[in-house]
């Protein structure tokens, strides 16, 4: 019988258990294949809190398990954590998570078995290279959504740096005179590209338009009406909001998708100078804005390497499940350990 | 008998050829230890031009050879190759190299050895890793004289990438608004870092004071003067002006070596967060231009990296022979393969 390995994904916008049996491994074929391999799947609709979410988190393992005991348990999580230990060092979405020993409590409840824990942009990356789009020995994953992700895979393996925090790229600089970025410094590619900040961007610009004039009137204007006026539309804003704004030819919606797809692009070609992957993949909400976000982003990105240098872009084929697969693809080396493939 | 190899080191500035044997590997210290194990070495003194200089190479190689066969060829190459087929793709300093199938070549002259070729700044890379400031698994090796180059020793081993292009981090962006660069962007690292750009500015800055007004007094003017006037001086400008500048209050030179300076540290501060190395090995001409430029390096890396990530740089040790112990290191590794042991 087939060894059951349990997959969580501790993420920003929930709790994601599901538990998988080796036979998913044979296809590499995400998919078809790990969707019916895949014997449960089950969530809690927000992100964890250490705290409040503990035992349910632990009760929804129990869960989608049904009785039966993992062989090993894959993790990740939405934030920094140290590879090695297993432990978290932050959550980037919920306060409570700083030096949680998050792969000793996983294995304390659930009879000592082996945990590995790796952060969500390496098991996106992991999943994407194994499963998705990128079957490609040296590939750098980027995912475009609240903030900016990426996680590099050198050789085949996931490469996570000697503190385990490699794949940053969201707060490298590409532009010093750019707006000031949360982490203290000016023109990181998270503060030109993240959703995040493109929604904090777009309601400020907002703002100011309404201050300065008669009732501005523009395909976003329309949506902020809908949703009751920009106070109630500021809690609702998403980057959704503004692709389908750009998609009805609104200004400033189409001037942030771009900076966002540029800065991105730049972010890309930077990293094929410096470490020259094969293969990119990228994935996340924003960069699904459309074709014109997918071009402008190839155009920054070939403009920025060197033109020796190759820049071969391919969108991410997983989807949200990308950090779950790649928890599952841990467990599953924590069982097979020494053969080499992940 | 120890096997004999020739290292050749195709510069910026010389032609360098050295003869070394198997002992200069067991000592671990190229200071010492290579110095009195390199049978000769001798030099041309200009970049050497593969029309003009070839026959004058193969003679320079001849001679520190002195009638011996070698057993391999390592060779330094001051511009990009391609190392899997040894062929030059371009020389960043003597036109004319475009496509040289430089490792056919050198076999062909010297019996059918085996010849190894990469960059420079891969080759010295390699050499401070193995002899010099970074005897450390992951380590980023950055040179900043006439342009900026790095090399990139990962999990002990040159990471070339894909096309052999890795390392061009000279040519990432860190200032979307900054001065255009040669290779058609704005605010490339090389851009505002290196030993030529800097001396370019400094020209055009000079330029310009002389033409606004009285004749301007300053340290550098100074310096000017002695040579004989602002177009006399533009022929023999160098770094090391600026620096002896900085040392005397000049402000000019103190503001373009600050700029260069942050504009490295900002380079290591974005490799850090993307790759987080263990090290980070800085060395070249404009490095060296004192203990200001050397902390607003540091300063600049420790801000752009996030808290979480190291920055620990330490200066090159082994100086403008780097490339040249790189291209011994390269030969050796051609007749102890699979030793893996640089």
């Amino acid at each position: 019988m087939s060894e059951t390995m349990l997959a969580l994904d501790f993420g920003g916008t929930k709790l994601a258990a599901a538990v998988i049996t080796e036979e998913a491994f044979d296809t590499g074929d995400a998919n078809n294949a790990l969707a019916w391999q895949c014997q449960a799947r089950r969530e809690l609709p927000n992100p964890p809190s250490f705290e409040r979410d503990w035992e349910a988190a632990i009760a929804l393992a129990h869960e989608v398990l049904a009785g039966a005991q993992p062989a090993a348990i894959g993790v990740s999580f939405g934030g920094p954590v140290d590879y090695l230990t297993g432990a978290v060092r932050r959550s980037h979405h919920v306060p409570g998570w700083e030096q949680v020993p998050l792969r000793l409590r996983l294995s304390e409840a659930f009879g000592g078995v082996p945990v590995g824990v790796d952060n969500d942009a390496n098991a996106a990356a992991l999943a994407e290279y194994r499963f998705g789009a990128g079957d490609y020995h040296d590939l750098a994953y980027l995912t475009v959504s609240t903030g900016v992700g990426s996680g590099l895979i050198l050789n085949g393996m996931p490469w996570r740096g000697w503190d385990g925090m490699a794949g940053e790229v969201g707060h490298t600089v590409i532009d010093a005179a750019g707006p000031e970025c949360l982490c203290g410094k000016r023109g990181c590619v998270e503060r030109l590209a993240s959703g995040l900040y493109l929604a904090q961007d777009a309601i400020a610009q907002l703002q100011q338009q309404m201050g300065s004039g008669p009732v501005p009137t523009s395909p976003l204007w329309a949506r902020v009406q809908a949703a009751g006026g920009l106070d109630a539309a500021t809690e609702q804003f998403s980057a959704q909001w503004l692709s389908a704004a750009a998609d009805q030819g609104d200004e400033m919606a189409i001037a942030l998708l771009d900076r966002s797809a540029g800065a991105i692009g730049v972010a890309i070609g930077n990293l094929a100078n410096g470490i020259n992957p094969e293969r990119f993949v990228v994935g996340g909400g924003v960069a699904k804005a459309g074709d014109r976000y997918w071009h402008q982003m190839q155009a920054a990105a070939r403009s920025t390497a060197l033109p020796e240098v190759r820049v071969a872009i391919f969108p991410a084929a997983l989807g949200d499940d990308a950090p779950l697969w790649g928890a599952a693809i841990l467990a599953r080396r924590l069982v097979t350990v020494d053969d080499g493939d992940f």
